[in-house]
């Protein structure tokens, strides 16, 4: 075990595989991690075409940790995230919302000579997170990015037992919030473009389901939240009316565009629109505890970890046809 | 006492003193109040086309009850504001979100035939309220929509003491929601348009002052909550980065034009745009109580109570030149 093998974004989109990089001992609190499984994100998609090292929602077993690591150890089974690190040390780190730091390294923007396509990744310690036995490696992967994106925006809806929750796109983020929304204690709506989704969405807990074209909001009981999970911005004339006064409308969705909507429809139904990022490690471990005391478990579509496997499951996500999450995984 | 004089919009945009209708005895829970003062809102002046009694920031004694009234008598000093009732019974109203209810009386949009530029109003009790002996009738009216108004963004914005408020646009609305944030405990930047209201800005508690057109987003320490008081939308793109990540923009300025902001800047932030309307009773009633309490007066500039006198404040007020807002009272 002397070098590792990574998985890089490149100009013509295809993923290539680079063998290069040395192995480093960990150092301070950091920990290696052999990569066992990587979930894949409609993220990795919009970086395809970048010279960087692609994947983050990684999996996996730690093979060392540096001398200041207390409480995690060689041999256990975790798994890493969005989030790689902050400052550790200002008001938001202080008060547990590390990816509001102005130092926050995100996927994308910092660390790009690592990531979840790659057989090692070393990381600190405060961004890596156990995995609790009851949750497989492969079921474990997506959680990393798209559970901890749907488990945030509900914390941040101030969902609570008594609410009434929409879901607007029903894929990999989308199956996932319904889940935890229903084991929540909520009335879940989801909201799809395809009817082709309504056996699925009804077996992990939806009381109703609407396609988007049908749907007519005078009919519609508003939501007290509603969680953008699509692949794009929707039309917000159209969803605006299906939250309740007072209501939110949870955006996590990744889309370049404008956002559009009529403002005087926010102010006076009192709608806030906030956007939202993905867990900080107090809640992203939370979120892990509570999907394995409910037996939450992402429907995952797997493929072979290599490049191969790789490029023909981001072919599949960018056709729409993962259902409804892609994972890669080592034999 | 046998006919009430109102002051209507007409198609002119010149208000009209009519002398027409008959007092009724207040029946249920109803009150028939005799209106001393009315404050002049942004929103009469967006209504003086219309055929209807314009005010909503009511001010006067009580002169005779319903017979179902049981907390206000005769002779008491009441005010009211923008919202006139709602069903009573429905969740929102439950939960003390009477604004939030479908059956809500909104100023501008139901009631037409009553307002508080009128000798005398008739309302149900429960959205008429007490004035404090510490607040003066003329300091009271503004109170009533403007105070509402911001009172209620800073309860939806989360606002603590330990809070970091940004106010943009020092208006009616501005001059008072710096006076409640203050006192709330709250550290307080005003942002406005000109230079020339930084000493009463100063004066009244802010203490920070900027300019919009000096400010600069890199320098600038964010702040948890921005309160959008102003006349119009702001330049999104510039204030959306005033804004701490996990953040609010209370959005209670009435625009008709549509919202246009750069969706990411959103989404990578956590920040929320959030429409906001004045208070339901009980916060209303909270608002009076803690303006009494802290001596939190609005600076109000004084007209005749004629047809003369509110056609020049509104010109005013249309013109920009109130300070901070107009009060129209009887001799």
């Amino acid at each position: 075990m002397s070098s590792i093998t990574v998985f890089k974004g490149s100009a013509s989109g295809k993923v290539v595989q680079h063998k290069a990089t040395t192995i480093l001992e960990p150092q301070g609190k950091q920990v290696l991690i052999e990569v066992t499984h990587s979930g894949i994100c409609g993220t990795d998609e919009h970086y395809r075409k970048q010279d960087m090292v692609l994947g983050h929602e990684g999996v996996g077993i730690i093979r060392a940790v540096g001398p200041s690591v207390k409480t995690l150890k060689k041999g256990d089974r975790v798994g890493w995230g969005y989030c790689h690190g902050s400052c550790g040390s200002c008001r938001e780190c202080d008060r547990g919302q590390q990816l509001y730091c102005d130092e926050r390294q995100l996927y994308g923007s910092t660390n790009l000579d690592q990531g979840s396509f790659s057989t090692h990744a070393m990381w600190d310690d405060e961004f890596v997170f156990g995995i609790p036995d009851a949750i497989s490696s492969e079921e474990a992967a997506p959680l990393m990015c798209a559970g901890a994106a749907v488990y945030s925006g509900l914390k941040s809806g101030n969902i609570g037992w008594n609410s009434r929750v929409g879901i607007l796109g029903f894929g990999g983020l989308g199956h996932l919030a319904l889940q935890f929304a229903a084991k929540m204690g909520c009335e879940v709506v989801v909201l799809s473009h395809s009817s082709s989704k309504e056996k699925d969405a009804r077996s992990l807990g939806a009381s109703e389901f609407h396609t988007l074209s049908s749907i007519d909001s005078d009919k519609f009981k508003p939501v007290d939240c509603l969680l953008l999970s699509g692949a794009q911005q929707p039309d917000w004339n159209k969803v605006v009316p299906l939250v309740r006064r007072g209501g939110s409308i949870m955006a996590m969705t990744v889309d370049m565009s404008e956002l559009n909507v009529p403002y005087m429809l926010l102010v006076m139904n009192a709608i806030a629109i906030r956007g939202s990022l993905p867990t900080p490690p107090v809640l992203h471990r939370e979120m892990l505890d509570f999907a394995a005391f409910h037996g939450i478990r992402p429907i995952v579509q797997s493929f072979p970890f290599t490049e191969e496997g790789i490029n023909e499951a981001l072919e599949r996500l960018g056709k729409g046809e993962i259902r409804y999450r892609a994972v890669v995984a080592r034999a």
